[in-house]
Formats: structure tokens, C-alpha cells, sequence
């Protein structure tokens, strides 16, 4: 077998793809290296036969965006879209003449609200600077002025868990990002799911409990324009979060969490069923405590 | 204005792409008419010129799988990925010279695993023909020779959340095309975040509790080769669920949970905080009742 440089290995004098076995009977190509489009069709073809021939089941082309030519290629191949990231396109194919058995491409972005609360009881608040288009009239030539318009409001830090971030970490991360407030998780109080948060995903938001272990705000983001300690129930009285069930059902949990009449869930490590991928388990502790959760 | 068939629009005799506005001071162009690669360069850049005079931030451009042959133009005219299904690819452009605040990809899949309980203790479990490649010796030519292995062992079923599908009615859906067992949903009794599930992306998976509404067990799938009921504590015994940590703990939660001494996270339905996006809202109601959580 010969290995050439732009990734195309040479099997018996016919020309392949260079590609990895995963673990469920399928082929990984990577590709890196540039290649015009017309030389791609025949190695892909070659290989495609090769595989079948070998009884491989799914096939996935990682496309880097620069290779962007070659796009067009593998769907003409028979490829399909599976997902996509800022700098590389997934394809993939299924061999088989059976229904396919392919990962589902992730459907949920996650987010946490962060509930800091110090022992005199007032919770860290910000007001962030949120852009709210507000149209104008639609001119005769289909233009429409746009004027932004900041509304204020007093929220807890909320943001995006990353891929691969822990839930735990991400809500500590918020809040020092936005406050510089260094804190310890608790647990997660509860959370929500919801749908067509934008582009037919779904989402899940998960709110979770902190406990300060510093108190000096340092505004971190120029998108928060005002960052305060606020009593409790100061901040539940506020007409907007009374008006608004589900703010209102934060706070209840929160007071409840207070008057310690309230347990959620906390993480505990733990791997998974094969030993490998380490994550988090979280549920009810003081219902059922778990020694040592992981080996 | 003219609107031409193939969402071109001519703009005082400049043609631009047909685009609507989104919630965030952006364009969105959905393309569904083939166009040469060259004429869409054309309309492109004369839109992008347009678009950014009127101050425009967020650019999507949405392109069906049909129309791959534009996605090297949108490339090269500076646009990247943000996510792709199997039948689109979106790609995205951020005007302003700040930094964007495009929302994120979908970061995470979704799973259940539904513990189906009846009046004697009995939980539902399936045997599923699994599929691990057993990988042979590799030739010198490269090729691998791969044997099937079939291996089997007592499980709750288990299955992934549809984009837009609410967690309970996953677990419910589930039950019922693997077992045709009806089901109704209690509660969440834990759940476990992990990443790398695969090409990098994270999971969530949520052990739900459910109680059986009929329990003539009809198995709907081919992949399941025997489903029954089996008492709780013959399951928790079985040597491999003891040594997997993981099942331990789940199984040591439904006892709990039978002896009435655990709480998990009940769904109330909840409106988004302006009042749109339904969703659950998933919290310990023993703990904090909440009268009726929607409007």
C-alpha cells in the first residue's frame, strides 16, 4: 500500500481515500489536503466500492471549509448533510440496504441562569444591555429603518453551556465572566425545556444555585452596564418578575432554597456505563446519598 | 420592486436576493431556485453591499441540499458554517465590525431511559441486539476483516429526543414502540451530562420514572429480541448491574423511589418568559407546589 500526500492511499494500483474504521462498522475520512473536484469523484467512487465490497455500514467525509470545493462532489456521490460547525462540513453516507443507525446530529442548545445568593441574603443581579430591533415604516423601495432600542432590567447572569463544558462549570464561568464573582456550585434548583429557540432547535436551561466565595462585582463585559447585590425579596417584589411566572418561579424556589424547605439536584462524577466518558450525575442527594460515585 | 421566480428582487435595476428580517437587526435568505454559482456571485455582493448600508448585522443563508453547487460561492464570498440537517446546509455572515453574537450551535443530544414500574414491583425490560465490530487482523493490504457480535443484556428502553420532542413524551414514545406498553409520565429521577458522544458533541440523559397504563408487553422492533417484566430486585442484583456504578445508582434510585422515600423533578407547563415558546418547566413540586403554572 502506498501513501500519497494529499491523503490518497494506493490499494492494488487503484487509488483510495485514506480512512479510519469507527466503532460501529463505518469509515472516518478526514480530509486535509486540497484536491480538484474531478480527481475527488474518482478516488470517492473507487472507495465507495472498495467499502461495500469490504460490507462497511456508515461513511463520513469530514470536509475542512476550505475544501469547500469539494462539497458539491460528494453530494453528487450520494452524500448527505449530517452537521456542520464554523470551519468543517460533515457528509455522510449508509452502505446497507437496511433502515441506517446513524447518530442523530445534536438538537438542544443548553444555557443556565446562575442564582448567587450571600449569607445576607441578597442575590447578585446585573442589568445587561439587550438589542431589541424596533422596525420603522416600510419605504416604498422594501427598505425598512431599523432603530435599536436598550431596555434595562435586573436578571441573574445566564449564558450558553459550551460543547463539552460541564453544566457546573459554565454556570461559575457566567458569573465570574460577568461580575468577576468567584462561586461554588450548589445545585440545579430546575429547569426548563422549550422549543424553536431559533432554527427548529430545542433548548434546555438549567437554574442553578451558587454560593459566593467572593463579594467585590467587577463588571467583566461591556454588554452588562450595571451589576448589584439586591436583597431577595427586594428583587421578587419587582412588578416585571411578579408579572412574569416562570422569574416568579424562580424566586419561590429561590425562598424556598433559603428556608432550606427545598432540595434540587447535585452532581456527583460518575462514568459512563463502559467506564470511559467521564460526566455528571445529578439528583436528589438528601433523598438518596451515593457513596463515593465514582471508582 | 420586481420579484423575480427565483427569489432575485431588482432594487432600482440592481438585483438583490429576496431576504426577510429576523428578531436580532439581521437578514435571513432562504434560496429554493436553482441559480448558476457566477449569477449568484453577482446578486450576492451587490446584496451584501446593500445590506450593510442599511446597517444589518446577522446574515443566514440557507441553502437546500439541491443547491449545493452555491455553497463554494457563499464561501468565498466570506460566509461559514453555522449547522446543517440532512437536507440544508445554513450558512451565516456577520456584518458589523464588532464582535458577532450569533447564537451558538446545538451543542447537545438528548436521551431517555424510562423506568416502567408496575403494582408488584415489576420494572420493563428489554433484551436489544446490540452491534459491536469485533475487528480482525489487518492485512497487508490494509483491509480489515470485521465479525458481528451480538451480545444481549437486560435493559429499561432507552431511546433519543427528537429535535422539538418534549422529554416526557420521549420516554413515553419510547416505552411504546419498544414494548407497546402505554405508559404515563411521573417524574425525573436524575439525569447525567457526558461529552464526546460523538464528533465532539455533549449528551444529556434523563432517567425518567413511568407507570404503566396497560402491560400486555407486544415487542415493535426489530432490534429487540425480548422484552418482559421483571421484579425490581432480581433486576438490581444481576452481577453486571451491580459492578456498573451507573446502574447501581439507578437502580437504587426505583427503590427508593418505591419505598416512597425519593423525589425527583415533576413537568409543569410553563410559557417562555414573553410569553411564547411552551415548554416543562421540570422542578421537586413535593418541595414547592406551584399552583397552575400556566396562563
Amino acid at each position: 500500500m502506498q501513501v500519497f500526500e494529499n491523503g490518497v492511499v494506493e490499494l492494488e494500483h487503484v487509488k483510495l481515500l485514506e480512512a479510519t474504521n469507527d466503532e460501529h462498522g463505518g469509515v472516518i475520512v478526514e480530509m486535509e489536503e486540497p484536491m480538484a473536484p474531478q480527481a475527488f469523484a474518482t478516488v470517492l467512487t473507487a472507495s465507495m466500492l472498495h467499502w461495500k465490497h469490504q460490507g462497511k455500514r456508515g461513511v463520513w467525509i469530514k470536509l475542512p471549509i476550505n475544501l469547500v470545493n469539494l462539497v458539491e462532489t460528494a453530494v453528487k456521490a450520494g452524500f448527505w448533510y449530517h452537521h456542520a460547525e464554523p470551519n468543517y462540513l460533515m457528509l455522510v453516507y449508509w452502505i446497507p440496504e437496511t433502515a441506517n443507525t446513524l447518530p442523530a446530529n445534536a438538537s438542544h442548545r443548553v444555557g443556565v441562569g446562575a442564582i448567587v445568593l450571600n449569607d445576607k441574603r441578597e442575590v447578585l443581579l446585573l442589568v445587561v444591555v439587550e438589542i431589541f430591533p424596533d422596525w420603522g415604516v416600510s419605504s416604498s423601495h422594501g427598505e425598512k429603518s431599523g432603530k435599536f432600542q436598550a431596555i434595562g432590567l435586573w436578571k441573574i447572569p445566564t449564558g450558553i453551556v459550551d460543547e463539552g463544558e460541564d453544566i457546573l462549570k459554565a454556570a461559575m464561568r457566567e458569573v465570574k465572566e460577568e461580575t468577576g464573582i468567584d462561586t461554588e456550585f450548589l445545585e440545579i434548583l430546575a429547569f426548563r425545556q422549550s422549543h424553536k429557540s431559533f432554527f427548529g432547535k430545542s433548548s434546555l436551561f438549567f437554574i442553578c444555585m451558587l454560593r459566593p466565595l467572593s463579594f467585590d462585582i467587577q463588571k467583566q463585559e461591556q454588554e452588562i452596564e450595571a451589576a448589584q447585590w439586591m436583597p431577595l425579596e427586594e428583587y421578587a417584589a419587582q412588578p416585571f418578575v411578579q408579572k412574569t411566572r416562570l422569574l416568579k418561579y424562580t424566586t419561590e424556589l429561590c425562598l424556598a432554597k433559603t428556608n432550606k424547605s427545598y432540595t434540587g439536584f447535585l452532581p456527583h462524577p460518575t462514568t459512563s456505563i463502559f467506564g470511559n466518558r467521564p460526566g455528571y450525575l445529578y439528583l436528589n442527594s438528601q433523598d438518596l446519598s451515593l457513596s463515593n460515585c465514582d471508582d
